[in-house]
């Protein structure tokens, strides 16, 4: 097997490029079978590299430009060839790379993924998956908000590359689906939701049925699938709300003398919670449907979170999702079965 | 001022009558001026008020025949004229009751507050408002799911009656309204959003402009309006990851002697907490935009929760808000202003 590379963006995030440096480092120690390439101003990468020891497997490819955060994306891609990233996405068209890397403008790297790496056959809206980390297991939604109104025909694809990704990278057999709805009753819903019902049930999928909000951290399904209005909505909460109360409980343990031992002796287990909970462990989100692995990572994402979001690539890369959402779409085995 | 009296479902939800009887004594005690009227089959209640010291303020009305959980609303409306559920709403179109309180079948409970107690002249389609009690300020979601298909229009309304709410009932002068998106940019969402933006932004509104989902919880705006398939998802998201969050917090507190003892010491901080995000603290959710007053109680309403939803009926008839909404939307002033 050829050797893998990932390109990264080293100039996207709030925290670019010291930590993305710092993350790409970590990632190289942990995968040494793995080449890692760092996309940005050349004489930039150079001198942060020589802030640490780093593998001769982290290496710097020039990208002269940089796409910001409030860019029009369609624009910039058209104007900014050789922003990072629009040079990693050729690096991984031209198959120079396997995946492409990104805490930067989100919008930019979605459009430039569609545009250059291009869609799979049979995939009109590649859709964006996060991973939701539940008690009871994880839960990956899509669409997190690549497409913000979406026909029934989408929602499918969703359920289909997502299933494939589980399948392939995740190793669950059969993942079951549900239909992100406000009831479990197939009348549920809106009508986006109602006409998808009909698909999905008609899919070779493991089709649950509806699922509602609850159901989410409940962990009721593997994959949940929705437009990317409503998932993004249902991400940003989710994140904001697990904050807010990590935020109360520090408040809270740091209230009294009496608290603040309670809280100590509660430490351990509190930050197996927050860890949990915490995005940066996850790594980022997964664009499905495009012609390679592209992995979006958070704004604020740190050295950790980027080192994490490499790993997922790599695991996506070997997994072979880019290979298995083509077999699984061969003939269309999916629809009106 | 005319007495107030307000209609009890004693027979919805799922510990009644048991649990709605005890509650509507509670708030009789609470609100010793005001009338309370328990709906039900006649004996039945009866033999439940005999159990405990009830104030004559609680009376009984007779109606002999229940709308079931899983019953299809319109169905049940048209079939069960002797339901607790049509009798209630007749009470109050017959003015003589001024709010209806259900634990019940919550499309029911709408279908009979559009169809008997009547919509508002200039409403088209009445709202479910939701509280969210965040740190920062109480958010007023509208649509919390009675609505899951929606026009512009419906959205424009719905910020109407939230803002007549807030003004009217709740004292909050000039409420801050946020649009349900996914970016700041009067550029992001999908259509419904982005065609609402233009109607809002026109309105004689505090219109803040768009939020996204970590808005909800951080509170930036008062009010939150959104379509009733997003605002039932984000509600029911908010319930069950708060419940997680206690659920874990507890196996947690709970996992050694060490952490029992921490547990222990941070007790009545956490108490406080669990209140804070406890739906039975703050009763129900209003249906705003029709003639009078309809408060949803959650299906598993304890006394406690009848108890508050009750008293939230009685906060929204004193503060007039149907008179307020009438005015507010006289000659359509909130229209392209």
């Amino acid at each position: 097997m050829k050797k893998i590379a990932i390109a990264v963006d080293a100039m996207g995030g709030d925290f670019a490029p010291g930590e993305v440096v710092k993350g790409c480092i970590i990632a190289a120690q942990d995968a040494p079978h793995v080449d890692i390439i760092l996309l940005g101003l050349h004489d930039i990468l150079k001198t942060e590299l020589e802030k640490h020891v780093a593998p001769d497997t982290v290496k710097v490819e020039a990208a002269s430009d940089v796409i910001n955060m409030d860019e029009e994306p369609a624009w910039a891609i058209r104007n900014k060839h050789q922003s990072t990233i629009v040079v990693g996405n050729k690096m991984v068209r031209e198959g120079r790379a396997q995946a492409f890397v990104s805490a930067g403008n989100t919008g930019a790297v979605v459009a430039a993924a569609i545009l250059i790496m291009g869609r799979i056959k049979g995939i009109s809206r590649p859709g964006i998956m996060v991973r939701f980390p539940m008690r009871n297991r994880d839960v990956y939604l899509i669409d997190a908000g690549a497409n913000s109104e979406c026909k029934p025909e989408n929602l499918l694809e969703f359920a289909i590359v997502a299933n494939s990704y589980l399948s392939s990278v995740i190793k669950i057999e059969n993942p079951s689906v549900g239909l992100l709805s406000i009831g479990e009753e197939r009348s549920k819903g809106n009508d986006l939701i109602k006409d998808t019902y009909q698909l999905l049930e008609r899919a070779k999928l493991n089709f649950y049925g509806n699922v509602e909000g609850k159901d989410i951290p409940l962990g009721t399904t593997d994959i949940v699938v929705c437009d990317g209005y409503t998932g993004n909505i249902a991400l940003k909460l989710s994140e904001s709300l697990a904050m807010e109360f990590v935020t109360e409980l520090k408040a809270l343990a740091s209230s009294s003398l009496l608290a603040k031992f309670g809280g100590l002796l509660l430490k351990s287990g509190l930050e197996k919670m927050r860890k949990r909970i915490d995005a940066e462990e996850y790594g980022g989100m997964l664009l499905l449907g495009v012609n390679g692995v592209c992995v979006i990572s958070h704004g604020r994402s740190s050295s950790k979170a980027i080192r994490n979001a490499i790993l997922q690539a790599i695991s996506a890369v070997e997994g072979g999702v880019v290979a298995k959402i083509n077999e699984d779409l061969k003939g269309k085995p999916y629809l009106y079965v």
